[in-house]
């Protein structure tokens, strides 16, 4: 699987210079086998660097040579190498947005969401289990759910698939993901047996992808600043855990197998989300936009082309999402998510994703998502100029017929 | 394991302002039993801050807010989130010390060497085994190699003891720590079989803890910044990986447990790195002093302070190090490790860790890294203030009987 990653990364970086010469171009049309392929298989949240490039200053920050040497960041919190000014940032911007309720959980920083889907698995498998305890999320589910949870052959877990299949009378583990990656759909637990434990994974619960219809209170929340901010590169993803023993169980895996987090990172995202908080209040940020509103007028912008684009080309189909009272904006709202979930309708074409690397654009098969190769998972997030050649790349699509 | 980690954070910083107080103090004597403890548990590298303060503007960096939002740092490269000027700076130190052959190895960068050490043992462990391969070292033993093999219970690896002990004809990984943590004494392979993958941790392979006999050539070696420049809070770790397949196993987990490592703390860590190569390059870098010369000199006079109080205490013995001529310094020195690996003399101690713990100074037993609890780890890389304040505690330790 991260061959593949690799492989689209070579192909993007080798061919950068021709997209760049395709987009500034002279108006003459390219051959189409020299065009670079655009890599839209990653959600790589680089469409928010102009909001941060308009933030200036105070979105900047300065490390001396002699700060952060520690391993500590705060020897009395359960999660010792948590800097307290992140868990104020992350506290504050929860209450500013009314996504999540934060005061009765432990707040666990992470390298990324990811290595928190770990540690969460890791914290609520049981240990006196005869065999590992099935891991299951309902399809569509989020293609790392499976990686994570096979890489090393755990025997405390292991991946079990399609939660909808799911029946045996035993332990597991649902991840639910709302809303969901790949598809954009809120979600709820579909197992819904006692022995079950759940991990919420809501990555995307940010009013620039979704209405936020609930402030929602569960065991285990997972966020990430790489898809709330867009910086993708700083890897901190953070977990709101309401048990005292499973946040100190996560804390344990993050310790042996990192001992903790950048500070770097953390100081860097703790002030880029007071950044966004101070957005949304009045007199907070004079001259900034609101983060949320500027993100949600670029994503509703993106998906209102993309649905024009798919409504004259009539070979794909797109998500349709019900328009919901959104507690943060107080206005009714279509989601927008990260991706575009789409499948084809032509009765010829069973690859989506092949189709589309034949046109160079680059996205996730439905396959790696336990979904139909039909459909297949696209960025919304790249830089404007990758995305106007997307839809450019899409809309030339036409006349496909059995075997192209 | 870890709740202890954490009971001794705890501890640290409840007792911090006691500790501030005692060291500026009035100079009457505190109630032994309201002394806050003094952890020197961890190898926590503050010793250096005095350096880096001096170092000033130089080993600053600034991040502006539409910086870094991408996972990629070079798509170009098998490691494709590592930052090529981390790459640079990293080739660069290692040929100004002449440590480590570079030239042929791939670099891949990692959250911390820990993360390197789990990437590596995922990497070599053949896939087609009916058990999980067994991971060695030669007590005594870095303590976090149990803990990192056995953590998710893996059926590619498991944790198998002293190396010294291991005779099955089957598969191993041996982890060889050169200098040795705990006891810094240098270190060959000793199991010496054909079935065996080598992964050499050198994170102690520098000049100020020891004389760098040999620009060392191996497979799979894994260094740090966390002990080579002090900034432990980064957590920033690569590996020099000579075979390309390997390298692309350990990148793969890396994508699929992180998603890559920080930009920030790979940005900052090239800066520091730079810093430290133009430090010891005559013109380079006028006003500041060598690093490795003042790390030396610094590692020297603990060394030969702790010497003398062990000396004059005489209930204490400290590891002897061989003289050895250093190709960096060009100078015959001992070693200077970053941890003091000492022994009680008195045959009424058994557990040389709890007589420490009673004189509030916190240190890692020799059980935990396979050996005798006679001996004890104790970090030499604390700040001066804590450094003073373990002597001064250590020399106050006398006519322990049995049952003390």
């Amino acid at each position: 699987m991260c061959g593949k990653i690799q492989d689209q990364a070579n192909a993007t970086e080798q061919d950068s210079a021709a997209v760049a010469s395709e987009i500034g171009g002279s108006g003459t049309k390219p051959n189409p086998s020299s065009l670079a392929p655009i890599n839209l298989d990653h959600g790589d949240p680089t469409a928010y660097e102009t909001y941060w490039s308009k933030a200036g200053e105070r979105s900047t920050i300065t490390f001396t040579g002699d700060q952060s040497l520690s391993y500590f960041a705060n020897a009395k919190n359960l999660c010792w190498f948590l800097e307290p000014k992140l868990e104020e940032e992350i506290r504050r911007l929860h209450h500013v947005v009314g996504n999540a309720k934060v005061d009765d959980h432990f707040i666990i920083v992470g390298n990324g969401s990811s290595q928190l889907i770990q540690a969460a698995l890791y914290a609520v498998s049981p240990s006196d289990q005869p065999q590992p305890t099935s891991v299951v999320s309902a399809a569509p589910y989020y293609s790392a759910y499976q990686e994570v949870a096979d890489l090393l052959r755990s025997g405390l877990y292991k991946w079990g698939g399609d939660a909808y299949s799911f029946n045996k009378d035993e332990p597991y583990i649902e991840m639910v993901t709302s809303p969901n990656n790949p598809c954009g759909m809120t979600r709820e637990p579909v197992v819904n047996r006692p022995q079950g434990k759940i991990i919420h994974d809501l990555a995307y619960y940010w009013p620039h992808y979704t209405p936020i219809t609930s402030q929602v209170d569960y065991d285990i929340m997972l966020f990430t600043v790489s898809k709330c901010t867009g910086h993708a590169g700083s890897r901190i993803g953070w977990a709101l855990v309401r048990d005292k023993d499973v946040a100190r169980k996560m804390v344990d895996l993050m310790v042996i197998s990192t001992i903790g987090v950048s500070k770097e990172s953390q100081l860097r995202a703790a002030k880029i989300l007071g950044v966004i908080s101070d957005s949304c209040l009045l007199d907070k940020s004079p001259g900034l936009e609101n983060f949320f509103e500027y993100a949600q007028h670029l994503m509703a912008a993106r998906w209102e082309k993309l649905r024009e684009i798919v409504k004259v080309n009539e070979l794909f189909s797109l998500t349709e999402y019900p328009s919901e009272y959104c507690l943060f904006t107080k206005e009714f709202t279509e989601a927008r998510p990260a991706f575009a979930w789409m499948s084809c309708k032509s009765d010829h074409i069973e690859d989506t994703e092949k189709i589309l690397r034949g046109h160079k654009i680059l996205a996730r098969g439905g396959k790696r998502f336990g979904s139909d190769p039909k459909y297949v998972r696209i960025s919304m997030l790249s830089r404007d100029q990758e995305f106007n050649l997307f839809l450019e790349r899409l809309s030339s699509i036409h006349g496909i017929t059995s075997g192209n």
